[in-house]
């Protein structure tokens, strides 16, 4: 046998043995309707052995697995990964360690795995945190990141509302930011996306309200789903309870 | 005959005579990639009767067309629209004006027309002037927004650089933004995208080593194309021809 074919026999049988790794895809979704997902998630998605969400709770069920559910097929393991919601970074990061293992138990099985995320892969989603742990238990693992569009994205469709056109500029923050920093942005960008607005929902009307903004905003929960909110009429809804994905598109003092 | 059906059957003649319009899709494309089209988007280019893709000239290819290639049907129209990105007002709004026109003509038909733009549908996207313009022309128009993967999405997966996380924001800007208004937004937030970052490219570069934020810093020129870059070593490419589609992710002070 020549040396190059009998070198080549013994490598695929040494992979064999020694399980050649799964890949990893992390997968984002987009904002919650199936249809906005992109065609390359959805054909990972029917490919992969295993299908791994992430769980805030025990008896919460995965959103990120019924977006994806239209493209699953019979037979694909779903690893349900817990969680937790909780700002307590040693906790967090205890959730995440023991994830990356049960993540990475199948990979070195050989199975491929797809890690599901709402929105985009990288925008104020828990991948990144994931892969790194991963990347540190399996230095060299395949990974394939799949991006997604951002719920902010989805909003302006709804909404039919530009986020920013020709040389204006856009900000996106998270609803946990201070009100006089978001009074500043407000200041100085075309536009600024308020995320998780749910919390201090009455906080960012009144704000708005002070500076003669509030008529150029508007409200967008639950976006792509059946019980989709989407509303020019910001007061409205202070007295009302709102879903923890909702977000405010509001202009800047600057494009007025 | 009953009254209702004599009334129906009028109204249903009526249609057929006066036309019933067609509808207007809005499809954001994404970065480049055919596979990070939306399931939705490849759906509804399928099942068009027009397809209008903005030009930048006469000779140049439309990079849209490209993308959308392989879901498109043979006896589709290609509706190609000349939008030359100038900066003079009213040539520009000569041009979407007759673009509009072009639509309207086809929607007034009764067909369906579909306009697409790379990226998504309402981020510093030519869909939203153009929208404004058919509504006039047709007021009651039925239109259907499809969002899309943002550039800046695509390069953060690309590079698999988190945009954000947690509690910290996130810029974008073009890169037409002056320098001081840049160093501001690098010292206040935790991510700023610089989007057509080609035209100022060494702009950019000095004003990140001055700042010391030069090693955390990313380039992406043509995203999802198979010449695309992705690097982080920003300098290599200061004296080199670079594509108008380029992105600089950069952290900013706040981060590091």
């Amino acid at each position: 046998m020549p040396f190059a074919i009998l070198l080549a026999f013994t490598l695929s049988v040494g992979r064999k043995v020694m399980h050649v790794p799964g890949k990893l895809y992390g997968l984002g979704l987009g904002p919650g309707d199936p249809e906005l997902l992109t065609v390359k998630a959805s054909r990972i998605l029917g490919r992969v052995s295993v299908v791994a969400v992430p769980k805030g709770g025990p008896d919460r069920p995965s959103l990120a697995l019924e977006v994806a559910a239209p493209y699953l097929r019979p037979g694909q393991e779903i690893l349900e990964l817990l969680l937790p919601m909780t700002r307590d970074r040693d906790q967090r990061q205890e959730a995440w360690a023991g994830s990356a293992r049960e993540i990475a138990r199948r990979l070195e099985q050989g199975l491929d795995v797809a890690f599901l995320t709402l929105g985009d892969l990288f925008t104020y989603s828990t991948y990144a945190y994931l892969r790194e742990h991963l990347q540190q238990l399996m230095p060299g693992l395949a990974v394939e990141n799949v991006p997604g569009v951002t719920s902010f994205a989805a909003a302006a469709s709804a909404a039919a509302w530009p986020l920013a056109e020709g040389d204006e500029t856009l900000a996106v923050v998270p609803g946990s930011i201070a009100v006089s920093a978001m009074a500043s942005l407000l200041d100085c960008f075309s536009t600024v996306v308020i995320l998780k607005a749910a919390g201090r929902y009455r906080e960012w009307v009144e704000l708005l309200r002070r500076k003669g903004l509030e008529q150029e905003a508007v409200l967008v929960s639950r976006c792509g789903f059946p019980d989709e909110i989407c509303s020019r009429d910001l007061d409205e809804w202070v007295d009302r309870e709102m879903s923890y994905f909702s977000l405010i598109l509001a202009r800047g003092a600057k494009r007025q």
